[in-house]
């Protein structure tokens, strides 16, 4: 013990006992990430498992990515400008005008990945104490960030019998108070698939500009439509631009989440001067990874109509499985590529991990992502679990029987298995 | 104008003034990069700047990492774990117990860049309101992030005179009210090079843990300590250890400033788990360059002795030249690649202005940190600036004869440019 330990006349950490800060305390742990720990103990067992559970797709990122970076020249890896580097931002930019976006340089700040983006708008749209509109079910880590920022989520609910989509205007302007600063929107939706209409686009940001709120409107799926649907991107709205902030990302358009390069766009220069601020505050994104999105903006129509018309026809294949499994019941999402579906069973949390500790199917086992973490109205989604059709056909095909035979056997075990449930989750 | 415009009533944006957030107001611009549009217009004319205002060194980044990269073979660009890669971590903790540091797996999460490990740490330790005491002058960033997350930097002055050593106990202790979690100490110090006595290190730690607070150590610049001192880490005092958190990056280790990768330390449990549920909200650190960190981990001693020796001798020419020049006051500093230097001119931000809108010698020009942002105390700094010395020999030698010339030739001027002063700064 050294001297000033003596000079404490204290033994040990007892004394010690430190408080960590509340929101330390109160964030939520991830609803998709905290399941994790079992499947590593499933796959020790030399388990394999199908992982719907996380938006991370298995399909290749474009090589151009690779070969730009392979290809650097530069000796010293050196901070990047603040605002991102000038030719990924001009990548970016021509990237929004062939999307008729009238988008400049002068609007967007490259960020660490669409995560860091959302931090910042959350950060300079409302001060801790601020409310944040936002249909539930959500992208889980809104709840994270939301913590981070001091803000509350203050969540308007959509249902699985509609497709999950909007409420009437009134349903969200009677959740509109003193400390609401904006209304965010994901649009096409994670967890649900859903794509907004026009009709329901426009109220969102016809409520923000009447009450003089923002629209956060996350759009990192906007490629991923189907069945011939077009997007609908708030961009398209110049009248409402100083109301109107875009979150965006390449992980999920390029298959590249590793690379952590998201965006963050607005027309309303005192919002991005202070945005400005908390970027140079944390010095530049990372400089290799802008290098290859700059490749990946070179890519045409055809790479994204090729993705696009992939991801359909896994979304097929899922939707007709799981219409097929008895007591399972989901509405065709038409975006993204996530579904949610409501199970025949009591508690899809005791299920998900049963799939891990318990089943297998010839040695082979499926992840999914409970939907209870994705509400934060309490109770809600207790019997739905998003699934992500991230894998290939085969994959998904024998993923997709998995699952069927999974809860054919779970039936006879979830009344008894109930009791114990509280007891497993906790160990 | 649509629809919905027209049901409100309104043209344009005129009734759409919308309030963003205070703390995106009050968020502190960069004191380091705000002078970066004038030094563009310098080198729009045709002049050549030597950059003394940052902290990117001229080192190359060690080729191993880019070789690595390259070598990456993976076909997905795909999310890492939120802790940070697994072969990252390990080379990680390696490096530590290199250094004799106890540190394992758990006790640490990777960061996107030292700038996310300080504002996990302060997010971890604090809640909005929350105080956390810092000698100044201080990394201007710190600002930025104590904003950002709603705390009150309250700083503990020390001076040039004594080459700004940490003053007594009661000084810091008497700066702790209710509010006050943690105090936080750079060293080796960015700006000032000071490298803490162990004396100075133990005192810290003494009333961290007397008061139940938070240490959080800045020790980026842990390899730069010249005239073959040692350095002091918290990682020395296994008792406090509940009370101590590292904030680490490999930018300036390796000249890799570009790549974004910290790390957050402790081996307090329960602020590592509160840590780790930010890391999981955004998903994970970038991927390739963990990749090649793992490589950079792999260099022994004798690169950090080889670079050790280049920046001490690079120190030596920065405070001999300023020694000759009439005016200037510096200590000479024994760590980091910073030195703050009083200058014989009243408003250092005037004079570093004019560096680059009036002057020149055969077309070059030097471009400094004024010191004042450095600190949050007023008027503190108002005669210094901060000058990085990560130039090699022959560029540094002759930035400092554009220094000393600079100075000769703005002697005459201070007076009757100091009037039109704020003029030209709001321009």
């Amino acid at each position: 013990m050294c001297r000033w330990m003596i000079f404490l006349g204290v033994k040990g950490v007892i004394m010690n006992k430190l408080k960590i800060s509340k929101r330390a305390k109160e964030m939520q742990a991830s609803p998709i990430r905290k399941l994790t720990p079992y499947a590593q103990a499933a796959k020790d067992k030399g388990r394999k498992i199908f992982h719907l559970n996380i938006g991370q797709p298995d399909i290749e990122t474009p090589d151009i990515m690779f070969k730009a970076i392979r290809e650097y020249k530069e000796k010293i890896l050196a901070y990047g400008p603040s605002q991102g580097s000038a030719d990924y931002c001009d990548s970016l930019v021509k990237y929004y005008n062939k999307l008729d976006f009238a988008i400049e340089k002068e609007h967007l700040v490259v960020t660490t990945g669409g995560s860091e983006a959302i931090i910042f708008a959350m950060l300079a749209v409302a001060d801790p104490g601020g409310e944040i509109i936002v249909p539930e079910p959500f992208y889980t880590n809104y709840n994270g960030f939301a913590t981070q920022a001091g803000l509350t989520i203050v969540p308007v609910l959509t249902v699985a019998e509609n497709g999950f989509h909007l409420p009437a205007e009134e349903e969200v302007e009677k959740r509109i108070t003193p400390h609401t600063r904006a209304l965010m929107l994901c649009n096409p939706n994670n967890p649900t698939g859903t794509v907004y209409t026009r009709d329901e686009v426009e109220m969102m940001i016809r409520i923000a500009v009447k009450h003089r709120l923002f629209l956060i409107s996350d759009e990192v799926y906007r490629e991923f439509i189907y069945d011939g649907l077009k997007h609908v991107s708030v961009m398209e709205f110049p009248e409402a631009a100083q109301n109107l902030i875009v979150v965006d990302s390449i992980s999920k358009r390029f298959s590249a989440c590793g690379a952590r390069l998201g965006a963050v766009i607005s027309k309303n220069a005192e919002l991005m001067s202070g945005i400005m601020k908390f970027a140079q505050a944390r010095l530049c994104p990372p400089t290799l990874e802008q290098i290859g999105g700059v490749a990946l903006h070179s890519l045409n129509e055809n790479y994204y109509r090729k993705i696009r018309s992939e991801y359909q026809h896994r979304r097929d294949i899922v939707v007709n499985s799981l219409s097929k499994m008895p007591g399972v019941i989901c509405k065709k999402p038409q975006g993204a590529f996530y579904v949610i579906a409501k199970l025949p069973v009591i508690d899809a949390e005791h299920y998900a991990l049963w799939l891990l500790t318990d089943f297998d199917s010839n040695g082979e086992t499926v992840m999914v992502a409970p939907a209870q973490g994705f509400y934060s109205t309490p109770n809600m989604g207790l019997d739905e679990v998003r699934l992500a059709y991230i894998l290939n056909e085969k994959s998904l095909l024998r993923a997709m029987d998995v699952l069927a035979e999974s809860l054919e056997k779970y039936k006879g075990k979830k009344e008894q298995l109930q009791a114990g449930n509280e007891m497993v989750m906790q160990a």
